[in-house]
């Protein structure tokens, strides 16, 4: 093991988190609000402590081991660290509660425990949504797009790290792949605080909304979510939710002089296209009962599919109180999740295809036995590495996801809430049903069952094995 | 496609099936029932028909696929022709109630649409009960090891009807196979009855209890299931659940003269006893304030346990008011089911050891890529192919689980209610939770539920192939 490694990577990331509480601690300063002054000083912590540790800076090679490790541990030091001013300046004055919000914000999950978010400091609440946004498009990915050394073996963090069943380079070097996500990245952020701020929002409800929206996150800063803003707005909001959720490959062919026309023909991206259009149609009619009329019902099925289908987890409504199959419907969406190399959480549309187009050729094999049914993805034939990689990937989840619904069902709620509960923890989205639903949060949760929610929302974001090579005994055993 | 061979083997099936109805015949006699009638009625004009059809007995080859469609077709055919009676002397007026009912007995499922079993006919509850006998070890099972002609390409039928991932041969030929296992199946059930009626069981009771547990199915002919029955008749119950849910390959040693040591070496079905003691010390724990003492507590644990990981269904209580970590448990325990080669019904716990030992190969070679690990099952390497089955089951289950899930939650029933339905279906189970709990039953599903119902217990019983084979446009499309 590369210890060395390692520990140069947790002093890397302690500088930027560093970095990264400046938002909130200038937030403080517009609004004079003395909780800044805690953000400031675990920002300076934060970069003592990580320049001590990335000292003696002998550029050594490490393999996918150790990335998953590195990945795995910053992701936990920075949320240990990330959760400490929540802490201290009292906002959220129990650590484990303050951790949990932390993880689901970097996680990208926007599961909460607070029961009045209304009653934080602005500086809380822009550092709460901020995370979203560091955690969306991935803090490795932004160092490696702004520090020289990239060398080869940092693929390895960024395959760790980047949602999907495969990791393609855009272009030939790695740094440029990473600068170009970010530009990306930010540029959607930007025109989306831009509409929404032309659409009467308030700057710091525009800021906090978009950062939530691009990471597909879904921290709220109203208690009842999304319903009380104006119906422009909430469009605004699900239309670039949706956009979060589109392969990244698919904006940076739109931006190339001689692809354009390639973003129109990602198999994945015209899916989830698909099963939007499918959903939005059918909860529309589904809960048109329970509406004011067509369009309303059509404004709030749009909604609600394009959050929770990107995993975003804002709401314009209490779907729990909507018919069985609509929330059926957002259940399996729960599942879905957005395309691979989104910012959005869950299985993603890709593996799902993979999935079933492999189901689909052993059947056919069956009935034709001669038959050869090699499988395809964008005209390209599917590795069976990549094939058997989606198999254990979904079986590992789903030892996950059972281990997890028999330990949280120690306190006694529901089936519907413990099932949603781990469906939306694990798949990055924020909201379930029954106690955990749109009007509901997770604070009545024991503190055990918090504690495998928050490892449900690490394994999910770095999808599952940065995790389980964490938590694997064996690595821990041998030298490497 | 080989049509002669399809209709020659629904005409076995027919004449078959009419000389199982002899029993509830007799039995009518016995108690003077009139309904017994209708049973004559269907029996003679199966065995009709199926003469007709069975005639020209030119013995031709057929392939797998043939294999798979006359298994689906015959199951689908059986279940029409047994649930005429019901409705023919009025015990289920309702067909397709009653095509539910018979399908859900020859599956072994033991889902019930019955408001109040005990009006019904004792004709009606024993044929009821045989449908679980014969479903359990299988009709083709049966017809290999009576029917002189066993030439190798039967095998394909075996294969399509047996669970498991896997079918081996104990025996070099088939029939043997087939010979011995029935054996087997007659000499449990047969010990199991005199037990219960030693323990001062009704004869009539006693019968059908066999029946039921034997096949692992689980109607039950009380209102109550199990609960009014005395602690010694749970017990015995309890004890043959779990045996029928054994693989028959250890029996199988057990009788022979050398290699009785190898039965209690089978990885299988340690694992499966090891999850059964597991699961009945945590629910007794956790039942314990439902409970009058730890001695009521561990036989109601046990024998749910015991109930429900053989998916049979029998209940002594209803566990549906059982604290959320029990009924759990019993969730999770629904979905891993027996061993393969027993009769009892879910994923098997063969597949989903095959499962997790793939999955921890997969993620130490992430830790150390160049080990290799070959997963082995008793000793033996599992082959690719085998590895690649279980997985493609497992997402073929997923997506059958899945569409049902999202058609029958048009009926608005609660989500626990609809997840368990699903579950206790296609796992072939009996009861779920909510209003299919062991107190309640399927009755209020709208006909369009209780057809996918019908399909996912099929599909379930017979693992999935020759319903989706049945399913799909491909086969009826080319001529083979």
């Amino acid at each position: 093991m590369n210890y060395t490694a390692i520990r140069r990577t947790l002093g890397t990331i302690l500088k930027f988190e560093a970095i990264f509480m400046l938002l909130p601690c200038v937030t403080a300063l517009i609004y004079g609000e003395i909780e800044g002054a805690w953000y400031l000083l675990v920002a300076a912590g934060s970069f003592l402590v990580g320049q001590l540790m990335s000292m003696k800076s002998i550029d050594t090679h490490f393999f996918s081991k150790e990335g998953f490790i590195m990945v795995g541990l910053s992701w936990i030091v920075m949320s240990l660290v990330g959760a400490l001013p929540f802490t201290l300046c009292g906002d959220i004055p129990n650590y484990i509660d303050a951790f949990f919000e932390t993880v689901s914000g970097f996680t990208t999950t926007g599961a909460s425990i607070l029961v009045d978010v209304e009653a934080l400091s602005h500086t809380s609440l822009i550092w709460r949504s901020f995370t979203h946004w560091v955690g969306g498009m991935g803090v490795f990915v932004l160092i490696l797009s702004v520090l020289p050394n990239s060398g080869g073996y940092k693929m390895h963090l960024m395959r760790a790290e980047s949602p999907g069943p495969t990791v393609g380079k855009l272009v030939p070097r790695l740094k440029d792949t990473a600068r170009i996500l970010y530009m990306l990245y930010i540029a959607l952020t930007v025109m989306q605080a831009i509409l929404l701020i032309i659409a009467k929002m308030p700057l710091f409800d525009a800021l906090c909304t978009a950062f939530g929206t691009a990471g597909t996150g879904g921290f709220g800063i109203k208690g009842d979510s999304f319903a009380g803003y104006s119906v422009p707005i909430q469009v605004i909001t699900a239309v670039f939710m949706i956009l979060f959720g589109v392969n990244f490959n698919a904006y940076f062919f739109l931006t190339s002089k001689d692809n354009k026309k390639l973003a129109f023909k990602i198999e994945e991206v015209r899916v989830y296209f698909g099963i939007i259009v499918v959903a939005v149609i059918v909860i529309t009619l589904n809960i048109l009962k329970v509406c004011s009329g067509f369009g309303d019902a059509l404004n709030k099925a749009f909604f609600q599919v394009g959050s929770i289908i990107t995993t975003t987890g804002f709401a314009t409504d209490d779907f729990n109180l909507w018919p069985e199959l609509s929330k059926t419907i957002l259940v399996v969406l729960m599942f879905c999740g957005a395309c691979a190399g989104s910012t959005g959480g869950g299985i993603k549309v890709s593996r799902i295809m993979i999935m079933l187009k492999t189901a689909r050729a052993e059947i056919q094999k069956y009935i034709h036995p001669r038959s050869v049914n090699r499988i395809k993805m964008d005209g390209k034939p599917v590795e069976d590495e990549t094939k058997r990689g989606v198999s254990v990937y979904l079986l590992a989840y789903a030892a996950i996801f059972i281990a997890s619904l028999l330990v949280i069902s120690i306190d006694n709620f529901d089936f519907t809430t413990n099932f949603t509960a781990v469906a939306a923890t694990i798949n990055n989205i924020g909201p379930g049903l029954g106690v955990v639903g749109p009007a509901g949060n997770y604070a009545s949760f024991s503190w055990l069952s918090k504690l495998v929610l928050i490892v449900d929302m690490l394994a999910g974001r770095l999808e599952l094995y940065p995790i389980l090579v964490l938590f694997s005994p064996s690595v821990w055993r041998r030298k490497g």
